[in-house]
């Protein structure tokens, strides 16, 4: 009888549901997944909608579980020890805990978007995806572009402002603005923003070395989604004028059908293909379009070649002095004074070279929330995570809880090598580390950063020697001169020796 | 036994709401939806509460699936042939793609505000109660307002910022800002800004055309939502005035409870009345206020008539001249140089006059994304959208699916007549088209609009026209020439010769 | 069978859910919570996992439940009635109907964030957590700071600005800013901003009064969410550096561990501690730290005591003449133009001191919405609410009943004494009066603040005396000359006399 059987299919699913509740991660080939959508797919009396509607909740399901796992997980860590960490995570045994860290995202979480023979692009899963903790940067997507030499990446825009930065590679950008037609060749170092919209096209002119660029996203119709839109194109990439009907392109283009279908038929190579040494020689000096009225308000027509000079043109990274330099490691910085176009975004952009064996000094952003690449070597990063925030989720469980008590903080780690994102939210003190291998090499993307000021919690110019020392007294509980011992012994400033040179022994005795 | 019956209970609900899955479309008459909550209003020992709740599950689960109906009807559409679209479409056939259309909306979709026999206003849904897809623009809303001539809308305020334009009619708008009264007297053309909170009455002073005028909201305290509060009124409209105890009036008003009372009983006439000849012609010229201090920065108070020359009068699009115009239609725009009261809202206007068997241009917006309402004529859009992200919702499931492919487009089409309304997102390509009847009359909200640029991509300064000979062979995989050839054929700009016209024979041959 | 007793436990789980649909008020004392919590504790065959995610669904329904009665709660009251409001309510017999008021917090709603001997800090809850009503200020938080004579609160920060205001006690607080010590010696009336991320610590230097502080908050990385971080500490409360590994820590230092665990080991005061006269006096007069570059943009180091001069200083709300004043109350208000640092929150501030029996002419705010804190005396508000508005949840089903009608406004009314909160959205008529007994004393912050105007609606320059004599006709319904008699009759300008002393007799009699 309809309702009875309908009931079953009801209880079923849920029983599922349940039954999988086991430790899992989540992935299409999750096993646990797998079954619950298996069971959807073959519930007797289900039309097709009543299975997709049961395939839905299964990911939604299973998808919330991950968040309170994670979140479990983590409150798990810490706890009874003296330091709110685990050991086992510094002898590199946390992989579990690092699953679990939300601010931490490796390979597996990066989508490719296009892959052909001469090049990829990855975009990183939305930051809403891995936890809630990270919604207060959800509207801002990061990714990579990698191509081969002598490569070409179609014209397309986007509905997106894109940031992007050249660490290897020698790309000329091609981009139309207004009705102009706008080239750059870029090299290592070079920092460029793409707006919204803008029809832009890319080569890689070196002879040799692959492309890697660091893209930043900021879409500007759906707060965390973007697409991308093909002028050119025909089977593949496949041009979006191919969605418009056959009479509005005749009448549009004044042009019979097949010969349209010639047009938007031929290319299959895929939306990044080869070009030959001529074409590639051709495209790679800064060219002009035909002149005409310039509507992006305050920008004039760029140099050819132009780095800073031009509103619309690249800023060297490179160029600039480090802002911080010392035998440690090395730290290049622009905000919105060094190139205007970073201001809208209300960005800033800091890349930091940290010599292998060193790190840099614990400290926090005043209010900007650090998206960091890392773009070459190994180590490690610790943050400091007030305990309860880790929860996410239910605030209000939370605060019932947080009574009366001060907040206890978590140590939040994360091993870190090419291609690694880490995400460092404003107020919280992090310190990197560098392998005693490489150098490690990290690229930067520092968001609400008006106004925003680092604060050093070791070394020179550390916070807490600023104190009164009636202050630190208080503070610590103890005479004002241990207080300032301790804090001013370390002389270095931003970039330190790291634990693995100094007290090799003493460290591993340690655990 | 307790237990077991309120088992029952929910076990019917669940099953009915999965008994009534079939394909429908939410409305309040939604048959199923009426059978679900009619389950809840006659389960046996239910209390009021139980029975609330459970119709609200039943509102809820009937959206989800009318959304989700949605995307696979989008993600049905295109796929095979040639062109990403319905044949059928074109041949009008396409209705049932057209409710799935989540960037179209018509009659249905409006909501009557206020129906007096002197006039109507009409507030179109939440544009996320459509789709998911529209949460970029949630915090605006669109409506209209029709009245009879010499009819009266009661003084009354909004918690939103208003810009409205006057398409028919004459209105005489009065506003008190500050300690001012400011009388304006429009026409058609006008653009008018009625700050958020501001109170305001409006006559329509002909004395035969009827009044006629679209408004853009944009709420200050909810995202979504606004209220309009009645300073005036009694019965009908009510006054807010009538919400405080007597106790309270009396002391603010120093006057009896029964005076009260009867100043705010008598008005029953709706919040549309009609006014006499005399009452019209005393308030049909521009009247002011006592003198006192400004609270508004930087604006003096509006001279009467005044049309641009005061920041707060009403600016006439039409006194402009068309930045685009040839035989094939009229394009009027207005933006924050011309109208510095559509800054702070990033808005522009725009009023598009399409001649009859003509077409727009396919183009697209860099950043803006296109609030369209349909003012007169017939005819329909076409847009190109990246297939996936019709699917909205699970970005994660897309870009899975995504994986290493370049992204596919759909043709999105709607038929358009006078109450029409359509959105064109950021970076959507786009094209309208007039029917050979009548002219297609367009008045166009961009929001985002700041440095926003059109890109034509047919006739004259069409983008791929502006990219290099290698690009274009690179991007086509054909020779430039062809390329050029046809890129370079069509030498209109921006309003064409429309597919009815041109190839009529051709066209319908094709299908 | 497995499925079988799953099966069971789902089933049973959602009949307690039912089971417990009596009127409850959300606490962790709430008897159905805990019943339902205690049901997911003892299923038999339930892993933690499944325990802790039952538990969370009882939290989620309860909730929601909370949420859908407050709104029929609303719907239940005003209705039929001349006056919408309920005549019971002014007897002070409304109290059920208050708990369901979203715009009234009382002590219930504060979380105890701190608690020792020295002091309490008190946060609201999130406004989101009491109604979806006031997602429009989600992203604030509201506060307290009360301490002992002579108490120190340790060195912290928040990833959170602040703006605070002084209502007693003598605090003197000292920030880090960049590489400088700030201090400032505040009094009764000044406002001061604590820009986010900037480590602060507080002393009350006063020998004999409390400290009494109000803290608005506005988190910068998640919307509605802030935690504190303290830079020193030991157990209680516990330093962020206790978080890092100990090889870090010892590199970052240059310190043995052992060191390093005494430093961090010994302060088990809790963050608000006693401090003895001699380190009050040390503390008591502002100090500068070492010099160096400024990186606050436009901001040049304050002098010691400085008040308005400098832009980081503090501004006193009392040395400002009083923009309304009379023998019924004073107005002090400071926006932007007198304290720049309020201008990056969009924030203006208002102190009222309203006479014992007096209130407040009902007006509305054009665009900002007021969150007022009542720092000392009793007396209410009533505030005109568009009925279904009060709904919030579905607005979709709001506007299909709204069909063709009129809004309705209902009495919003909250009786109010020390530490009640209460909101007044912007466009909302509302009115304050002060019992008979003491002054009401509140502190507004007003967010949204930019270009507001506030409407007055009774009194001197009220709105509806500025509308033309058709107009008023038109809109009333009635002669002219009665609208006038009423609306002029009051010759008060802001504050009023209340009703309490105006017809005492009469007032009552009327009930």
């Amino acid at each position: 009888m309809e309702l009875k059987s309908k009931l079953c299919l009801v209880v079923l699913l849920f029983s599922v549901l349940l039954a999988v509740s086991a430790s899992l991660d989540y992935k299409e080939r999750d096993p646990e997944l797998k079954q619950c959508k298996h069971q959807c797919k073959h519930q007797r009396g289900y039309d097709e909608q009543e299975k997709q509607l049961c395939e839905q909740r299964c990911d939604d399901y299973i998808k919330q579980k991950r968040q309170e796992e994670k979140q479990r997980g983590r409150e798990g860590g810490g706890g009874t020890s003296f330091y709110r960490y685990d050991e086992d995570q510094y002898q590199g045994q946390g992989q579990q805990q690092q699953d679990q860290n939300p601010y931490l995202f490796e390979d597996q979480d990066f989508e490719t978007q296009i892959e052909t023979d001469q090049g990829r692009v990855q975009i990183l899963q939305k930051f809403t995806d891995k936890s809630d903790l990270l919604r207060g940067i959800e509207n801002f997507r990061i990714g990579s572009l990698v191509t081969k030499p002598h490569s070409f990446v179609a014209p397309h825009h986007h509905d997106a402002d894109c940031v992007l930065f050249v660490f290897q590679g020698r790309p000329t950008i091609t981009m139309v603005r207004g009705e102009k037609r706008e080239s750059h060749n870029l090299e290592r170092g070079d920092i460029l923003r793409v707006p919204a919209g803008t029809p832009v096209y890319i080569i890689n002119r070196d002879d040799n070395e692959k492309l890697f660029v660091v893209k930043l996203l900021h879409p500007v119709f759906l707060p965390d989604q973007f697409e991308t839109f093909y002028e050119g194109g025909g089977e593949n990439p496949e041009s979006f004028f191919k969605a418009f009907s056959p009479q509005v392109l005749q009448a549009a283009f004044k042009t019979e059908r097949d010969e349209l279908e010639r047009l938007f038929g031929q290319q299959r190579q895929g939306s990044i293909m080869k070009a030959s040494r001529e074409q590639i020689e051709k495209m790679s000096h800064s060219t002009r379009g035909r002149e005409g009225f310039w509507p992006f308000h305050g920008d004039e027509p760029s140099t050819p070649f132009s780095t800073s000079s031009s509103k619309s043109g690249p800023f060297n990274l490179f160029k600039k002095r480090p802002s911080q330099s010392n035998r440690h490691g090395r730290l290049f910085e622009a905000d919105s004074n060094d190139y205007k176009q970073l201001e809208e975004l209300d960005l800033q952009i800091s890349f930091a070279n940290i010599t292998r064996g060193s790190m840099t000094a614990p400290s926090f952003n005043s209010k900007a929330t650090k998206i960091a690449f890392v773009l070459d070597g190994e180590g490690f990063f610790e943050m400091a995570c007030p305990h309860l925030a880790s929860q996410g989720g239910s605030q209000h469980q939370q605060q019932r809880q947080r009574r009366s008590s001060s907040p206890s903080y978590q140590n939040v780690r994360g091993d870190l090598r090419r291609g690694t994102v880490f995400i460092v939210p404003a107020g919280h003190p992090v310190t990197a580390i560098a392998s005693s291998n490489n150098n490690l090499q990290v690229i930067c993307f520092e968001v609400n950063a008006k106004d925003n000021v680092r604060f050093p919690l070791a070394g020179k110019k550390n916070v807490v020697s600023l104190f009164e020392r009636e202050a630190k007294e208080l503070a610590f509980g103890v005479p004002v001169r241990e207080v300032d011992r301790i804090f001013n012994k370390q002389d270095g400033e931003f970039f330190l020796e790291g634990p693995n040179n100094q007290q090799q022994g003493r460290m591993w005795s340690v655990v």
